[in-house]
Protein backbone atom coordinates (compact mmCIF):
# COMPACT_ATOMS: atom_id res chain seq x y z
CA UNK A 1 0.00 0.00 0.00
CA UNK A 2 1.50 3.09 -1.11
CA UNK A 3 0.83 6.36 -2.32
CA UNK A 4 1.74 5.45 -5.85
CA UNK A 5 -0.92 2.37 -5.99
CA UNK A 6 -3.71 4.37 -7.51
CA UNK A 7 -1.66 5.73 -9.99
CA UNK A 8 -0.24 2.20 -11.71
CA UNK A 9 0.52 2.14 -15.45
CA UNK A 10 -2.40 3.02 -17.24
CA UNK A 11 -2.01 0.82 -19.83
CA UNK A 12 -2.43 -2.08 -17.48
CA UNK A 13 -5.39 -0.26 -16.27
CA UNK A 14 -6.77 -0.09 -19.28
CA UNK A 15 -5.86 -3.90 -19.77
CA UNK A 16 -8.12 -5.11 -17.47
CA UNK A 17 -10.83 -3.07 -18.30
CA UNK A 18 -10.29 -4.11 -21.63
CA UNK A 19 -10.00 -7.34 -20.50
CA UNK A 20 -13.31 -7.70 -18.60
CA UNK A 21 -15.66 -6.08 -21.05
CA UNK A 22 -14.20 -9.09 -23.63
CA UNK A 23 -14.74 -11.62 -20.68
CA UNK A 24 -18.51 -9.91 -20.31
CA UNK A 25 -19.56 -9.92 -23.94
CA UNK A 26 -18.23 -13.43 -24.24
CA UNK A 27 -20.24 -15.09 -21.00
CA UNK A 28 -23.36 -12.82 -22.74
CA UNK A 29 -22.83 -14.10 -26.39
CA UNK A 30 -22.89 -17.91 -25.40
CA UNK A 31 -26.00 -16.85 -23.11
CA UNK A 32 -27.67 -15.98 -26.31
CA UNK A 33 -26.32 -17.40 -28.96
CA UNK A 34 -25.09 -20.48 -27.52
CA UNK A 35 -20.97 -22.01 -28.13
CA UNK A 36 -21.12 -21.60 -31.79
CA UNK A 37 -22.49 -17.76 -31.72
CA UNK A 38 -19.31 -16.78 -29.56
CA UNK A 39 -16.63 -16.09 -32.43
CA UNK A 40 -13.69 -13.74 -31.68
CA UNK A 41 -15.09 -11.07 -33.89
CA UNK A 42 -18.49 -11.41 -32.59
CA UNK A 43 -16.95 -11.04 -29.11
CA UNK A 44 -14.71 -8.01 -30.32
CA UNK A 45 -17.41 -6.40 -31.65
CA UNK A 46 -19.55 -6.56 -28.43
CA UNK A 47 -16.96 -5.49 -26.38
CA UNK A 48 -16.05 -2.50 -29.05
CA UNK A 49 -12.43 -3.66 -28.74
CA UNK A 50 -10.28 -4.66 -31.87
CA UNK A 51 -10.39 -8.65 -32.99
CA UNK A 52 -6.47 -8.74 -32.91
CA UNK A 53 -6.50 -7.68 -29.74
CA UNK A 54 -8.31 -10.81 -28.30
CA UNK A 55 -6.13 -12.81 -29.86
CA UNK A 56 -3.37 -10.91 -28.47
CA UNK A 57 -4.37 -11.92 -25.54
CA UNK A 58 -5.92 -15.20 -25.48
CA UNK A 59 -4.55 -16.65 -28.19
CA UNK A 60 -7.58 -19.02 -29.35
CA UNK A 61 -11.30 -18.75 -29.18
CA UNK A 62 -11.35 -21.44 -27.17
CA UNK A 63 -9.10 -19.92 -24.42
CA UNK A 64 -11.11 -16.97 -24.50
CA UNK A 65 -14.01 -18.52 -23.94
CA UNK A 66 -12.77 -21.09 -21.35
CA UNK A 67 -11.88 -18.03 -19.28
CA UNK A 68 -15.28 -16.25 -19.48
CA UNK A 69 -16.77 -19.38 -18.30
CA UNK A 70 -14.87 -20.13 -15.42
CA UNK A 71 -14.27 -16.76 -14.16
CA UNK A 72 -18.36 -16.66 -14.31
CA UNK A 73 -19.01 -19.18 -12.91
CA UNK A 74 -16.25 -19.49 -10.41
CA UNK A 75 -18.56 -18.26 -7.11
CA UNK A 76 -21.56 -20.18 -8.68
CA UNK A 77 -20.56 -23.06 -6.38
CA UNK A 78 -20.28 -22.53 -2.80
CA UNK A 79 -19.44 -25.18 -0.50
CA UNK A 80 -22.01 -24.60 2.35
CA UNK A 81 -21.24 -25.81 5.89
CA UNK A 82 -24.07 -26.32 8.08
CA UNK A 83 -23.01 -28.78 10.36
CA UNK A 84 -25.27 -31.76 8.70
CA UNK A 85 -24.07 -33.35 5.62
CA UNK A 86 -27.62 -33.94 4.16
CA UNK A 87 -28.01 -29.84 4.13
CA UNK A 88 -24.81 -29.65 2.95
CA UNK A 89 -24.69 -31.57 0.32
CA UNK A 90 -28.77 -30.80 -1.07
CA UNK A 91 -27.16 -27.31 -1.26
CA UNK A 92 -23.83 -27.85 -3.18
CA UNK A 93 -25.97 -30.13 -5.38
CA UNK A 94 -28.90 -28.04 -6.12
CA UNK A 95 -26.57 -25.11 -6.94
CA UNK A 96 -24.71 -27.66 -9.90
CA UNK A 97 -28.23 -28.52 -10.66
CA UNK A 98 -29.26 -24.74 -11.28
CA UNK A 99 -25.52 -23.78 -13.32
CA UNK A 100 -25.77 -26.87 -15.29
CA UNK A 101 -29.25 -25.98 -16.16
CA UNK A 102 -27.95 -22.51 -17.77
CA UNK A 103 -26.90 -21.85 -21.12
CA UNK A 104 -23.55 -21.00 -19.54
CA UNK A 105 -23.08 -23.69 -17.26
CA UNK A 106 -24.00 -26.06 -19.98
CA UNK A 107 -21.79 -24.21 -22.20
CA UNK A 108 -18.75 -24.52 -19.85
CA UNK A 109 -19.72 -28.75 -19.54
CA UNK A 110 -19.60 -29.15 -23.81
CA UNK A 111 -16.56 -28.02 -24.22
CA UNK A 112 -15.67 -29.67 -21.59
CA UNK A 113 -15.67 -32.66 -23.52
CA UNK A 114 -14.96 -31.59 -26.91
CA UNK A 115 -11.49 -32.34 -28.31
CA UNK A 116 -9.31 -29.34 -28.62
CA UNK A 117 -5.40 -29.65 -27.95
CA UNK A 118 -4.73 -25.76 -26.78
CA UNK A 119 -7.47 -27.12 -24.03
CA UNK A 120 -6.68 -30.54 -22.71
CA UNK A 121 -4.90 -29.24 -19.81
CA UNK A 122 -7.40 -26.74 -18.08
CA UNK A 123 -11.16 -28.09 -18.89
CA UNK A 124 -10.60 -31.58 -16.83
CA UNK A 125 -9.25 -29.81 -13.88
CA UNK A 126 -12.05 -27.10 -13.89
CA UNK A 127 -14.91 -30.03 -12.70
CA UNK A 128 -12.19 -32.05 -10.48
CA UNK A 129 -11.11 -28.94 -8.56
CA UNK A 130 -14.83 -28.23 -7.92
CA UNK A 131 -15.59 -31.65 -7.06
CA UNK A 132 -12.69 -31.97 -5.30
CA UNK A 133 -13.85 -29.14 -2.93
CA UNK A 134 -17.24 -30.85 -2.54
CA UNK A 135 -15.31 -33.76 -0.84
CA UNK A 136 -14.89 -31.86 2.81
CA UNK A 137 -18.68 -31.95 3.24
CA UNK A 138 -18.67 -35.87 3.04
CA UNK A 139 -15.43 -35.54 5.59
CA UNK A 140 -17.18 -33.42 7.73
CA UNK A 141 -19.90 -35.91 8.08
CA UNK A 142 -18.06 -39.01 8.92
CA UNK A 143 -16.19 -36.71 11.61
CA UNK A 144 -19.64 -36.04 13.00
CA UNK A 145 -20.42 -39.81 13.29
CA UNK A 146 -23.58 -38.51 10.54
CA UNK A 147 -21.97 -41.37 7.93
CA UNK A 148 -19.82 -44.55 8.15
CA UNK A 149 -16.01 -44.16 9.24
CA UNK A 150 -15.21 -46.24 5.99
CA UNK A 151 -16.97 -44.34 3.58
CA UNK A 152 -15.07 -42.94 0.46
CA UNK A 153 -16.10 -39.29 0.14
CA UNK A 154 -14.90 -38.93 -3.39
CA UNK A 155 -16.85 -42.34 -4.40
CA UNK A 156 -19.91 -40.40 -2.83
CA UNK A 157 -19.38 -36.87 -4.50
CA UNK A 158 -19.08 -38.97 -7.69
CA UNK A 159 -22.45 -40.77 -7.29
CA UNK A 160 -24.30 -36.94 -7.01
CA UNK A 161 -22.45 -35.93 -9.68
CA UNK A 162 -22.09 -37.94 -12.23
CA UNK A 163 -25.67 -37.98 -12.97
CA UNK A 164 -26.45 -34.72 -13.37
CA UNK A 165 -23.49 -34.34 -15.80
CA UNK A 166 -24.56 -37.69 -17.99
CA UNK A 167 -28.55 -35.69 -18.25
CA UNK A 168 -26.96 -32.66 -19.70
CA UNK A 169 -24.32 -34.69 -21.86
CA UNK A 170 -26.19 -37.63 -23.03
CA UNK A 171 -29.75 -38.20 -22.32
CA UNK A 172 -30.74 -34.36 -22.13
CA UNK A 173 -32.94 -35.58 -19.10
CA UNK A 174 -34.35 -32.77 -16.96
CA UNK A 175 -31.89 -31.84 -13.66
CA UNK A 176 -34.64 -30.95 -10.65
CA UNK A 177 -34.63 -30.41 -6.79
CA UNK A 178 -36.36 -34.22 -6.54
CA UNK A 179 -33.38 -35.52 -9.11
CA UNK A 180 -31.01 -33.86 -6.50
CA UNK A 181 -32.79 -34.65 -3.55
CA UNK A 182 -33.45 -39.04 -4.55
CA UNK A 183 -29.62 -38.86 -5.45
CA UNK A 184 -28.26 -37.33 -2.35
CA UNK A 185 -30.66 -39.44 -0.15
CA UNK A 186 -29.39 -42.71 -2.10
CA UNK A 187 -25.86 -41.89 -1.54
CA UNK A 188 -26.35 -41.07 2.08
CA UNK A 189 -28.55 -43.98 3.21
CA UNK A 190 -25.66 -46.28 1.52
CA UNK A 191 -23.34 -44.62 3.55
CA UNK A 192 -25.11 -44.28 6.95
CA UNK A 193 -22.98 -45.48 9.49
CA UNK A 194 -23.59 -50.08 10.06
CA UNK A 195 -24.41 -52.21 12.59
CA UNK A 196 -21.17 -54.08 13.29
CA UNK B 1 -37.82 -71.67 -45.08
CA UNK B 2 -38.04 -73.00 -48.65
CA UNK B 3 -35.97 -74.50 -51.13
CA UNK B 4 -34.65 -71.01 -53.10
CA UNK B 5 -33.28 -69.45 -49.93
CA UNK B 6 -29.82 -70.34 -50.41
CA UNK B 7 -30.07 -68.63 -54.17
CA UNK B 8 -30.64 -65.38 -52.97
CA UNK B 9 -30.29 -62.46 -55.17
CA UNK B 10 -26.75 -62.15 -55.61
CA UNK B 11 -26.56 -58.05 -55.44
CA UNK B 12 -28.17 -58.69 -52.08
CA UNK B 13 -25.74 -61.05 -50.29
CA UNK B 14 -22.79 -58.91 -52.18
CA UNK B 15 -24.79 -56.02 -50.25
CA UNK B 16 -24.26 -57.65 -46.98
CA UNK B 17 -20.63 -59.06 -47.49
CA UNK B 18 -20.42 -55.19 -48.40
CA UNK B 19 -21.34 -53.86 -45.29
CA UNK B 20 -19.95 -55.99 -43.03
CA UNK B 21 -16.62 -55.81 -44.20
CA UNK B 22 -16.99 -52.24 -44.34
CA UNK B 23 -18.26 -51.99 -40.40
CA UNK B 24 -15.32 -54.35 -39.41
CA UNK B 25 -12.86 -52.09 -41.14
CA UNK B 26 -14.31 -48.94 -39.81
CA UNK B 27 -13.89 -50.49 -36.15
CA UNK B 28 -10.11 -52.08 -36.78
CA UNK B 29 -9.54 -48.36 -37.98
CA UNK B 30 -11.58 -46.25 -34.99
CA UNK B 31 -9.95 -48.96 -32.33
CA UNK B 32 -5.88 -48.47 -33.53
CA UNK B 33 -6.43 -44.94 -35.15
CA UNK B 34 -9.29 -43.36 -32.85
CA UNK B 35 -12.22 -41.08 -34.49
CA UNK B 36 -10.34 -38.61 -36.33
CA UNK B 37 -8.06 -41.90 -38.13
CA UNK B 38 -11.61 -43.49 -38.99
CA UNK B 39 -11.92 -41.42 -42.50
CA UNK B 40 -14.31 -42.61 -45.47
CA UNK B 41 -11.28 -42.86 -47.53
CA UNK B 42 -9.53 -44.72 -44.87
CA UNK B 43 -11.86 -47.14 -44.59
CA UNK B 44 -13.19 -47.87 -48.16
CA UNK B 45 -9.41 -48.39 -48.86
CA UNK B 46 -9.17 -51.24 -45.73
CA UNK B 47 -12.24 -52.65 -46.80
CA UNK B 48 -11.44 -52.70 -50.42
CA UNK B 49 -14.39 -50.86 -51.58
CA UNK B 50 -15.11 -47.61 -53.52
CA UNK B 51 -15.35 -44.88 -51.44
CA UNK B 52 -18.50 -43.85 -53.49
CA UNK B 53 -20.08 -47.28 -52.40
CA UNK B 54 -19.54 -45.79 -48.91
CA UNK B 55 -21.51 -42.61 -48.83
CA UNK B 56 -23.62 -44.38 -51.32
CA UNK B 57 -25.07 -46.63 -48.26
CA UNK B 58 -24.05 -44.39 -45.36
CA UNK B 59 -24.63 -41.01 -46.11
CA UNK B 60 -22.11 -39.39 -43.85
CA UNK B 61 -19.01 -40.61 -42.02
CA UNK B 62 -20.86 -40.02 -38.48
CA UNK B 63 -23.67 -42.49 -39.92
CA UNK B 64 -21.21 -45.10 -41.16
CA UNK B 65 -19.10 -44.56 -37.53
CA UNK B 66 -22.37 -44.96 -35.36
CA UNK B 67 -23.47 -48.31 -37.42
CA UNK B 68 -20.18 -49.41 -37.20
CA UNK B 69 -20.32 -48.75 -33.21
CA UNK B 70 -23.46 -50.04 -32.24
CA UNK B 71 -23.22 -53.13 -34.62
CA UNK B 72 -19.60 -54.07 -33.27
CA UNK B 73 -20.68 -53.26 -29.02
CA UNK B 74 -24.28 -54.53 -29.34
CA UNK B 75 -23.64 -57.70 -27.67
CA UNK B 76 -21.10 -56.15 -25.18
CA UNK B 77 -24.16 -55.76 -22.88
CA UNK B 78 -25.44 -58.46 -21.51
CA UNK B 79 -28.16 -57.94 -18.56
CA UNK B 80 -27.65 -61.34 -15.80
CA UNK B 81 -30.42 -62.60 -14.04
CA UNK B 82 -28.70 -64.86 -11.21
CA UNK B 83 -31.23 -64.11 -8.66
CA UNK B 84 -29.01 -61.99 -6.97
CA UNK B 85 -29.80 -58.12 -7.34
CA UNK B 86 -25.76 -57.43 -6.24
CA UNK B 87 -24.36 -60.17 -8.90
CA UNK B 88 -26.87 -58.80 -11.40
CA UNK B 89 -24.93 -55.68 -11.08
CA UNK B 90 -21.81 -56.06 -10.48
CA UNK B 91 -21.81 -58.27 -13.88
CA UNK B 92 -23.41 -55.70 -16.53
CA UNK B 93 -21.42 -52.53 -14.92
CA UNK B 94 -18.19 -54.51 -14.80
CA UNK B 95 -19.17 -55.18 -18.36
CA UNK B 96 -20.02 -51.62 -19.21
CA UNK B 97 -16.72 -50.46 -17.63
CA UNK B 98 -14.63 -52.87 -19.29
CA UNK B 99 -16.85 -51.52 -22.44
CA UNK B 100 -15.64 -48.13 -21.50
CA UNK B 101 -12.24 -49.14 -21.24
CA UNK B 102 -11.49 -50.37 -25.25
CA UNK B 103 -11.13 -47.67 -27.97
CA UNK B 104 -14.19 -49.06 -29.63
CA UNK B 105 -16.40 -47.52 -26.41
CA UNK B 106 -14.48 -44.70 -25.47
CA UNK B 107 -15.22 -43.85 -29.07
CA UNK B 108 -19.11 -44.12 -29.03
CA UNK B 109 -19.02 -42.97 -25.70
CA UNK B 110 -16.98 -39.58 -27.43
CA UNK B 111 -19.34 -39.49 -30.79
CA UNK B 112 -22.24 -39.25 -28.22
CA UNK B 113 -21.42 -35.95 -27.02
CA UNK B 114 -20.15 -34.57 -29.78
CA UNK B 115 -22.18 -32.00 -31.58
CA UNK B 116 -23.75 -33.60 -34.95
CA UNK B 117 -26.92 -32.62 -36.35
CA UNK B 118 -27.35 -35.57 -38.77
CA UNK B 119 -26.44 -37.73 -35.60
CA UNK B 120 -28.90 -36.21 -32.61
CA UNK B 121 -31.54 -38.64 -32.91
CA UNK B 122 -29.89 -41.82 -32.91
CA UNK B 123 -26.90 -41.78 -30.42
CA UNK B 124 -28.98 -40.54 -27.12
CA UNK B 125 -30.71 -43.33 -27.33
CA UNK B 126 -27.66 -45.84 -27.83
CA UNK B 127 -26.78 -45.50 -24.04
CA UNK B 128 -30.54 -44.83 -22.73
CA UNK B 129 -31.54 -47.87 -24.13
CA UNK B 130 -29.08 -49.92 -22.99
CA UNK B 131 -29.12 -48.44 -19.53
CA UNK B 132 -33.09 -49.19 -19.84
CA UNK B 133 -32.24 -52.48 -20.10
CA UNK B 134 -30.41 -52.32 -16.90
CA UNK B 135 -33.31 -51.18 -15.03
CA UNK B 136 -35.22 -54.72 -14.82
CA UNK B 137 -32.52 -55.99 -12.87
CA UNK B 138 -32.87 -53.58 -9.52
CA UNK B 139 -36.91 -54.31 -10.44
CA UNK B 140 -36.00 -57.50 -9.87
CA UNK B 141 -34.52 -57.21 -6.86
CA UNK B 142 -37.47 -55.32 -5.49
CA UNK B 143 -39.88 -58.04 -6.43
CA UNK B 144 -37.69 -60.19 -4.44
CA UNK B 145 -37.68 -57.84 -1.44
CA UNK B 146 -33.89 -57.54 -1.38
CA UNK B 147 -34.60 -53.83 -1.98
CA UNK B 148 -36.84 -51.58 -0.27
CA UNK B 149 -40.48 -51.31 -2.03
CA UNK B 150 -39.91 -47.56 -3.06
CA UNK B 151 -36.36 -47.70 -5.14
CA UNK B 152 -36.51 -45.98 -7.97
CA UNK B 153 -34.73 -48.35 -10.26
CA UNK B 154 -33.55 -45.60 -13.06
CA UNK B 155 -32.12 -43.45 -10.59
CA UNK B 156 -29.88 -46.29 -9.02
CA UNK B 157 -28.87 -47.58 -12.51
CA UNK B 158 -27.73 -43.67 -13.25
CA UNK B 159 -25.93 -43.38 -10.13
CA UNK B 160 -23.74 -46.14 -10.58
CA UNK B 161 -23.15 -45.56 -14.55
CA UNK B 162 -23.02 -41.91 -13.96
CA UNK B 163 -19.90 -41.78 -12.30
CA UNK B 164 -18.36 -44.43 -15.02
CA UNK B 165 -19.39 -42.20 -18.40
CA UNK B 166 -18.31 -38.84 -16.34
CA UNK B 167 -14.22 -40.68 -15.69
CA UNK B 168 -14.23 -41.07 -19.40
CA UNK B 169 -15.47 -38.15 -20.69
CA UNK B 170 -14.00 -35.42 -18.36
CA UNK B 171 -11.74 -36.65 -15.64
CA UNK B 172 -9.87 -39.43 -17.93
CA UNK B 173 -9.75 -41.41 -14.29
CA UNK B 174 -9.52 -45.41 -14.53
CA UNK B 175 -12.62 -47.39 -14.58
CA UNK B 176 -11.33 -50.80 -12.24
CA UNK B 177 -13.14 -53.48 -10.57
CA UNK B 178 -12.84 -51.70 -7.00
CA UNK B 179 -14.84 -48.83 -8.42
CA UNK B 180 -17.48 -50.28 -9.98
CA UNK B 181 -18.24 -52.58 -6.84
CA UNK B 182 -17.96 -49.25 -4.62
CA UNK B 183 -20.51 -47.56 -6.70
CA UNK B 184 -23.31 -50.93 -6.83
CA UNK B 185 -22.73 -51.69 -2.88
CA UNK B 186 -22.98 -47.77 -2.33
CA UNK B 187 -26.33 -47.51 -4.40
CA UNK B 188 -27.18 -51.21 -2.68
CA UNK B 189 -27.09 -50.24 0.87
CA UNK B 190 -29.09 -46.97 0.00
CA UNK B 191 -31.60 -49.07 -1.43
CA UNK B 192 -31.76 -51.57 1.32
CA UNK B 193 -35.29 -52.45 2.89
CA UNK B 194 -35.46 -49.72 6.19
CA UNK B 195 -37.05 -50.76 9.25
CA UNK B 196 -40.38 -48.27 9.42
Amino acid sequence: MTASEPTAPPLRRRGERMRRAVLAAAVDLLSTQGLTGATVGAVARAAGVHETSVYRRWGTRENLILDALTTELDSALPVPDTGRVRDDLLGFFSSLARLLGTAQGRALLRLSVEHDATLEDRRGPYWSERLDRAVVMVRRGVERGELAADTDPGLLIEAVSGPLFVRVLLSGAELDDALVRGLVDLALRGALPRPE
